[in-house]
């Protein structure tokens, strides 16, 4: 038998609506009592109530008079974003980073410390001294700590299923640190949080629908349905860069061949332009090699810029693939708005073009045709953003469509 | 600004309570209001209030008493499967078939027409004629007409955006069946309603998560998140017969090159088969073109079970692009049961293993692990049975999660 939603009872309709009138206030730089009428469809009364009540709790503050239209002049209200900080950090490949974060995502404090091939315990530690550094910087009521890791993640009982990089399996990580902080703690993989971030914080066209994929030493997606983060029956939604991508493909970390990781991280460039170089003679790749310099990634993107012929074609190669597997996204999802993030997105333009014709040639036309693909505006931050916008909405009650 | 949810009032709350019943009573055959209480999490006294409703609806009946666990021996209820009917088409292919069905899916009348070539004005006509001979079948209150039909749809409007099989673009097929007969109409594509088949009444392992791929003559998928069809924003979600398998593969009749359609379907062997005969001159298959005989479904089917060496490739290699599909399901929805419904999945057990070992060829494998593919006991009834679910879950409002 199916599992039956719980019971609506007067209760929940109440805490629903004071959502909807935080959610109103969030979503405006300043609203007025009757704007928050009109557009949740609550009486007046009930509004008047329900912002008194968030008056009370500090999260929003009456902030000036707003224009009149024929009657009284109305008092706007606004989110009191500062009212409140949380700790957001980034288990990021390099370096675990950490921030003081306010109600808008705005970062008060950032710091960062090297992970130096840290594991297992010992990468625990350095989230405990992280932690502990930046409780000293903010004076705030705390809302919580979130933290965005690469990895699996059961983000409902906050453990750690899987982080081959840190060594962590099963790891109860957010019961460690609510015991050690008797705080709320929210984890959760770095690209499902990314398509938070992109939901919250990106730019336009807003959308409550969305992918979003992060490009970086991994490749992985969120994905957004109605404003809620989908993470599929195992935590595992949007794990695209590990679908094979290429039959008889080349060996990838996870095991299997041909993975889209294999061939569209800045990574796997680098490692195709050093295989085919011996066949450009010409190309400023080729000579780089025969002087014994390394190809960086910069290398590559200063070449691709110039025209390089085997710089055009290593990034086109990726970006036919990542279109290839946007056009897997498509035919899945048929979700309208997907966003790359990420510094391989600096190839800029004409590369997002390559990716967009891949993605029509791969997809069926109808479908392709209804789908925008866009490099977002967010990239070093966004799992900072991410962590932040799962807790401010989980904690705030802002996922409506939960 | 992403859009508020409507506001949630004492009488929306007393609907879903209603429809909360409603749905245990028919996810069992038959069940005690106690029972129903503790299922929903509702007052003894407010079940029996909505019950009293239902029985004054006609809905359900009291069907005899229960087992007393103490206290008062309990009436039981069930539902009235066969208090209303409703007319479920399916525009399958070569036949346009009719059903009058019960409120369980047990279909009480069935009938089919030839299409015979017919697209456009003419198709819609064989519907008219098609349900005026069915409204003469049965003289119970019709709960509406529900129609599924290959091409893509838009289900909220009832339009068919594009049928290039019936020739119909944008055709609001919904409103003028509404006008014609006064009754709800509800359209969808026959794979998404193949989906809701398998979750309303499928087999088990049940589950409100699944993806229901429907191999005819295309392939397209449903796929049901929280019980309720997850169609998209363009409403083509789960369109995977036209995403690329292969890369430089042959054309499909959507136009691109190496689609799933090209090399999945029974039609695609029969094609490979005819192409490659010549290379396996021992092959049943190839004497069989030897003696100018079509290579038949039937004939490749019968050479597979006798392990003929051809006809194994063939439908091995089916397999394997199926499991490639499947592996791309996996890592975007990261759901646990993977369902095929189709006269293909008659090549049986060990033809599945091949696609299941595909899967996990090319999907993350602690996600495939996860995974159950297995073969649907829905075939040829199962549009029927699909639309007809949508119409009820719909119109009885059971599909709760939405």
């Amino acid at each position: 038998m199916a599992q039956l939603p719980e019971k609506a009872t007067h209760q929940q309709t109440r805490a629903f609506n004071l959502q909807l009138v935080l959610k109103a206030i969030y979503d405006h730089d300043r609203i007025s009592r009757a704007d928050i009428a009109r557009l949740t469809g609550l009486t007046r009364a009930t509004v008047s109530e329900l912002v008194m009540d968030l008056l009370n709790q500090g999260l929003i503050l009456e902030v000036g008079l707003g224009q009149s239209t024929g009657g009284k002049t109305p008092t706007l209200l606004s989110l009191a974003a500062d009212s409140k900080h949380l700790i957001a950090i980034d288990l990021a490949n390099d370096a675990f980073i950490g921030a003081i974060v306010d109600l808008r995502g705005a970062q008060c404090h950032r710091i960062s410390r090297p992970l130096e091939n840290r594991s297992g315990s010992h990468a625990l530690k350095l989230i405990y001294t992280l932690i502990d550094e930046l409780l000293d910087l903010t004076d705030r009521p705390l809302l919580g700590i979130s933290i965005g890791t690469p990895g699996l993640v059961d983000t409902e009982e906050g453990i750690v299923l899987r982080s081959v990089h840190l060594g962590w399996d099963n790891l109860p990580l957010g019961q460690l640190l609510e015991e050690r902080y008797n705080l709320p703690v929210y984890i959760a993989n770095d690209s499902q949080v990314a398509a938070l971030a992109q939901y919250i914080f990106g730019e336009e066209p807003k959308s409550p629908n969305l992918v979003a994929i992060k490009l970086g030493q991994g490749i992985g997606s969120g994905i957004v349905i109605n404003g809620v983060l989908f993470q599929g029956e195992g935590f595992g939604a949007g794990e695209i860069g590990h679908v094979t991508i290429i039959e008889n493909g080349q060996q990838c970390r996870c095991g299997n061949f041909g993975c889209l990781e294999t061939v569209a991280t800045e990574h796997a460039m680098l490692l195709t332009a050093e295989e085919l170089a011996p066949n450009y003679p010409g190309s400023i790749l080729s000579e780089q090699l025969l002087n014994q310099e390394k190809i960086t990634s910069i290398g590559l993107f200063e070449a691709y810029r110039s025209g390089d012929e085997l710089a055009s074609l290593v990034a086109n190669r990726a970006a036919f693939y990542l279109g290839l597997a946007i056009a897997n996204l498509v035919g899945v999802l048929n979700l309208h708005n997907i966003w790359l993030i990420g510094d391989i997105t600096h190839f800029g333009e004409a590369w997002l073009e390559e990716i967009r014709n891949s993605m029509k040639q791969n997809a069926l036309p109808v479908l392709a045709e209804q789908t925008q693909v866009n490099i977002s505006a967010l990239n070093q931050d966004v799992v900072i953003l991410g962590t932040s916008a799962l807790l401010i909405t989980r904690e705030l009650g802002l996922d409506l469509a939960r």
